[in-house]
């Protein structure tokens, strides 16, 4: 049934952790990235159908030529990633408006064999959004229609193309907030976050993508659509089988449509900045967060000391710490009224700090000095890449193992070319983002084996991207 | 691979709706309560094998005796469900250890043609947790092991025997709360729970268990293992089957062990309980209740005026809103400091005051009257009972048709034996329990007829239960 579906290009390579050369400082062309095909010459090209002129006629008559790029110019953005390390050769792009189109083109393709690429914002860091060969890819960026918000049960209904920022705009005017928010968040689409179980920042707050979006509609290869586009928080009418669509990555099908549960949305946001000397007082305070600060505790973000100094020295602010501190917290509490969230985070500071847990700190309720605080912590990854070549894994691990990926690839790396080794993340989802850096932009075996050796060393490895299981 | 397992029994039902005679007043035997096969003689038992001597020896030989019931009097509990409503005719109950013991005895069932009905706590309200033949009985019942509770994360480890109330008190101590609570809760099994995506009256608060559950270990009808038992918060790898067995009644395998995420436990309570006069109302009141409880807000509670005076009439409680208010509610705040929640929730109650949502009402904050305010509401499915045979059915709809069944079924009623048609339940699910009152104990077609009626009024239905899908 998903015989045109080319298994998606992550899953097929060899050396699975991104490289990235900050874009800012080294601008690259589209055109002079390399294409995957050629980079993973082991690659091999399924056993599908070439592009043709009829094709294109057929998809054209279906959704006008406006819809249908074919110019190189125009399609070439659709075939490389964000991160310009990956590089399909897509020779057209289709651009459906509704569920509809989609199973058009679905229908079609399978029928004649020609291989497809879903695509949406485009924002993806694992090469999962382009293509590897010349499949077809189908765009959802023209289906951008929000469908319904219900300001009593807080449920938002729209199409997959929809930008997450853009939703969250909507959903605020409405007393609503989303309960997802990243990075990508100004050029994501809430499909490609629902195909890639995206968590983000508030999923500490708001849990997974799982308890939030209640209904998904999708379309599967041979142009079936999938209607589990549910509303309802509860229900239990048949097997439960829109959750198979969270994550699988495009997979099992489009996602057209989405219904998500959006909660109410927070009066006040308060800030902690906090300085610690060891990974024990991490945990123990994130303990006593959970306990002192509870429903009004929203993010609870940690870095390294070398993920900290990247970002001030790369964003040229000043440490709201002292330099030389191991680790640092940022820590968020929103609710409903100021006054008992700040009364809750004295609380929990004055604790923290008799019980020697925090070493130094300092607290934001400004809405511009929070803003300060979160630019630190959200502008590690881009400083991360100013100085060099940036290899990076995203893994959840056992909280109590949380940074030991970290200890041990700097053991591992020792007198090699690599000059930096560290790592931030969320702790509630125990996800760090670990970064090494070297002066080689090419696949390193050293780095693949650092961290091969790290996974050695647990039982087992929990990888937060498909594309990096196979490792 | 399933063929060793009987639909549930529920799937097959005439008359979905489920006749309760209050157990209290009129006590039944399990031995008189009328065999399922007989009552629904249009149910036709699969091509399985009869259970032989040699079987049981089996059973024994891999369980020892004590665990393999084979005595009439013994195995006669497991026959019948909580409502004493249903009656299967199993020969043998077999209470296995551990998962090994389980793949164990579901390989041998499957290779020997022997149909199965796994059961938890047999507090089921449909008749699925009971054979409906001579399936073997596999309870969870000795599969009571707690394997671990993670301070840190909050994460609880434990076989799917164990029963919830237990549970919570486990992770209690340790300054957490289970993410479920319902009536059943001194005698379902998590097991139970999981498979049948039970809600309860924290679904509000800590939302439903896809968003809860982290991993699931289950057997499939061969005997296969299915590890999905992560325990972390965000687990991106592969397909997530794990949500398959939520909800799925023990159709795709047997649950065998649980992770689950445990918040941690809010240290003040409030109770609000409102009188209105309107449906409209109740919805206004609970947009306002999002917007002004935010964080805090633990419960929204539902139960218009006849369900609320049969509550008090059973219980010989005095109401504590007038005895002719048309609608009542039970607000439940619960977070981490007892004085902002007051506040919070006097602000509530002012502002519903001043824009005319509510009528009058009361406010607990000691444990005694707290107690009080929820024993009417969790009464009323007890007291219902108490005066005739109820038939009832819970129901999702969208929100703000939720109260529209009654008002459908009371008009479709008129002029029948029926002598009280009422609804009440969980707002934030717009779940509604539907109970029509009958002198008459038989299945009814009267009634079936009503819902049907009702069903045909809206595009379409949605049913908690699975059972009530063929309506």
């Amino acid at each position: 049934m998903f015989s045109n579906y080319l298994a998606r290009p992550c899953r097929y390579f060899p050396a699975q952790c991104t490289v990235v050369k900050f874009l800012h400082t080294s601008p690259v062309k589209c055109s002079s990235v390399e294409l995957t095909q050629i980079r993973y010459s082991n690659l091999k090209r399924g056993n599908y159908t070439s592009l043709a002129d009829k094709h294109v006629s057929f998809f054209e008559s279906l959704l006008s030529k406006t819809r249908v790029l074919t110019d190189k110019s125009d399609v070439e953005s659709y075939n490389v990633d964000w991160l310009k390390t990956m590089r399909g050769a897509s020779k057209v792009v289709l651009k459906p408006k509704s569920t509809e189109e989609v199973s058009e083109i679905l229908k079609y393709c399978n029928d004649n064999v020609l291989a497809v690429c879903p695509q949406g914002g485009n924002t993806g860091l694992v090469g999962g959004s382009v293509p590897v060969f010349d499949e077809i890819v189908i765009s959802t960026v023209l289906m951008n229609e929000i469908i319904s918000i219900n300001k009593t049960s807080g449920v938002l209904v729209c199409q997959a193309g929809c930008v997450l920022e853009n939703l969250e705009a909507e959903v605020t005017e409405r007393g609503l907030v989303m309960p997802l928010d990243l990075g990508a968040k100004g050029s994501c689409h809430i499909g490609g976050n629902i195909s890639t179980n995206a968590g983000g920042i508030r999923l500490l707050r708001y849990g997974s993508l799982h308890g939030s979006v209640l209904g998904v509609e999708a379309v599967k290869a041979d142009g079936t659509v999938v209607d589990c586009l549910s509303t309802l928080k509860k229900d239990n009418t048949g097997y439960h089988l829109k959750h198979l669509f969270l994550g699988s990555e495009g997979t099992l099908g489009i996602v057209t449509k989405v219904a998500i549960q959006c909660p109410p949305k927070p009066q006040a946001v308060n800030v902690a900045f906090l300085a610690l000397d060891s990974f024990e007082k991490v945990l123990a305070t994130y303990r006593l967060a959970r306990s002192c600060l509870g429903e009004v505790l929203s993010s609870f973000e940690f870095m390294d000391r070398d993920s900290l100094m990247v970002a001030v020295t790369g964003l040229k602010l000043k440490s709201p710490v002292p330099e030389d501190t191991p680790f640092s917290l940022l820590i968020e509490t929103s609710g409903g009224n100021s006054d008992h969230d700040e009364a809750k985070l004295s609380l929990f500071l004055e604790q923290a700090t008799n019980k020697g847990f925090i070493n130094d700190g300092t607290l934001a309720t400004e809405p511009s000095r929070i803003k300060m605080l979160w630019d630190l912590r959200e502008g590690i990854t881009q400083s991360l890449t100013m100085d060099g070549y940036v290899y990076k894994y995203d893994i959840s691990l056992p909280m109590e193992h949380f940074y030991d990926i970290v200890s041990i690839m700097k053991e591992r790396l020792k007198g090699t070319s690599f000059i930096r080794c560290c790592g931030y993340g969320h702790v509630e989802t125990s996800l760090i983002s670990s970064n090494l850096l070297s002066t080689s932009g090419q696949p390193s075996t050293v780095a693949v084996s650092a961290l091969s050796m790290a996974s050695d060393s647990r039982r087992r490895l929990w990888f937060t991207s498909p594309s990096l299981l196979k490792l």
